[in-house]
């Protein structure tokens, strides 16, 4: 690993996704280190409204190795949940007030909660890469909420977010390509895509996806999401999982 | 400036929100770099569903000064915008598919959209925060969610996520104290928090408010929760405007 020194620039800049780990799990005074990180991070209105569930339980690492793809969560060196916490802020207040506490109910503390863990999220991959590590963000955990909930004893105003599997890299793919800038990143106003743009970056992709070292293939960013789209809604509980938490009312 | 070689765990570590900032805008070059380092994080299923406005037009910051306190996207060096974008990748498969895509109106597409946006939302902050730069996050955009989808002419499938304040900082606030690991940091299941580990944490920030610089009071992390969660649901349109947006369906 190394000594926790590599710039904000240099580690931004070689973002990439790893799926594959070697098989070493995280030292605990690594995990404490992140999970410090995360919490140093912006949260709103000041209400720390995210909790992490570090999943370390041999039993709930299958589990989640039948919802998550690529064996990651059992191959990963940790594994984090990042779930919305407002059940956390209602237990303060709820020692000083008897009250119902309606805002915290609501689609804006949903979506705080929201926002407070995938900042937490981010800080916390960035502070593992420029030590070394590596990982991948998942958001797979959507392919089952119902059964996220029940497994990690998520009470209502709560909601998991994202999973985050760190590990020691045993892979380095290439850099990936992103959209033009020009296509992404607008002034004062939102503008339509171009398609001489879209057309321009998938031509980077195509030569991304036939020189990189694995996994070769012919395709572009439209076929990408076509793949995706054209199944549909496939994880059409979500909505109810989240007003079964309590949020949106 | 610094030389682009602060360390992440540095960075990390040194983060205060910035709310007041020299009368100095960022530089083009600046801006790009930061738009830059926001594209190298990751994204769900590579679909790179948000978009970044840049707002400079000075009657637009007068209007968003009205909507976000302490004057903040007026005085800061730049305001970036960063919106969900479903509508790009709608456009583009669109261009090879005369189909309805249900699934990008879905509670997922809406969710990944945010994932995305807020992941990059953190990368800029860190970015900008290496280089020497400050900044705040800004939740209250959805004080009037629908003012600001009609100023940026924010098409259906795109919806506003947070607004970012970049400058050079003009204040240097002590660090914030954060919640006792403990009480947000779990393994394998949820656990209720314990009000003793509440209460350490509360000495900690009492003692903060009594010692800062700027601005000393007396009270703790209840007050604040309370004077925040006591107004009720202060922004109950958010839910109807992403619906209006054609999302969650």
């Amino acid at each position: 690993m190394q000594n926790n020194e590599a710039s904000v620039f240099e580690t931004i800049n070689n973002h990439r996704t790893i799926r594959k780990f070697k098989s070493k799990k995280l030292e605990t005074e690594t995990i404490n280190k992140l999970v410090n990180a995360a919490q140093r991070t912006s949260t709103g209105l000041y209400q720390q409204q995210y909790s992490i569930i570090s999943v370390t339980d041999k039993d709930k690492l299958d589990k989640l190795n039948q919802i998550i793809p690529h064996d990651i969560p059992k191959n990963a060196g940790h594994f984090f949940l990042f779930v919305i916490d407002q059940y956390r802020n209602q237990q303060i207040i709820q020692k000083h007030q008897d009250k119902h506490l309606s805002a915290l109910h609501s689609t804006d503390k949903f979506l705080a909660g929201y926002s407070d863990a995938v900042l937490g999220v981010q800080t916390t991959l960035l502070a593992a890469e420029s030590m070394g590590l590596g990982g991948v963000i998942l958001g797979s955990i959507f392919n089952e909420p119902k059964t996220i909930i029940d497994m990690f004893n998520l009470p209502k105003l709560t909601f998991p977010v994202l999973g985050l599997a760190i590990g020691y890299p045993d892979e380095k793919p290439e850099l990936k390509p992103r959209l033009n800038q020009k296509s992404m990143h607008f002034f004062n106003s939102y503008k339509s895509p171009k398609m001489q743009e879209i057309n321009d970056f998938d031509d980077r992709l195509n030569n991304y996806y036939h020189q990189r070292t694995n996994n070769q293939r012919e395709t572009n960013f439209y076929n990408n999401l076509w793949n995706d789209i054209s199944k549909g809604d496939y994880r059409s509980d979500i909505l109810q999982a989240i007003k079964d938490q309590g949020f949106l009312q």
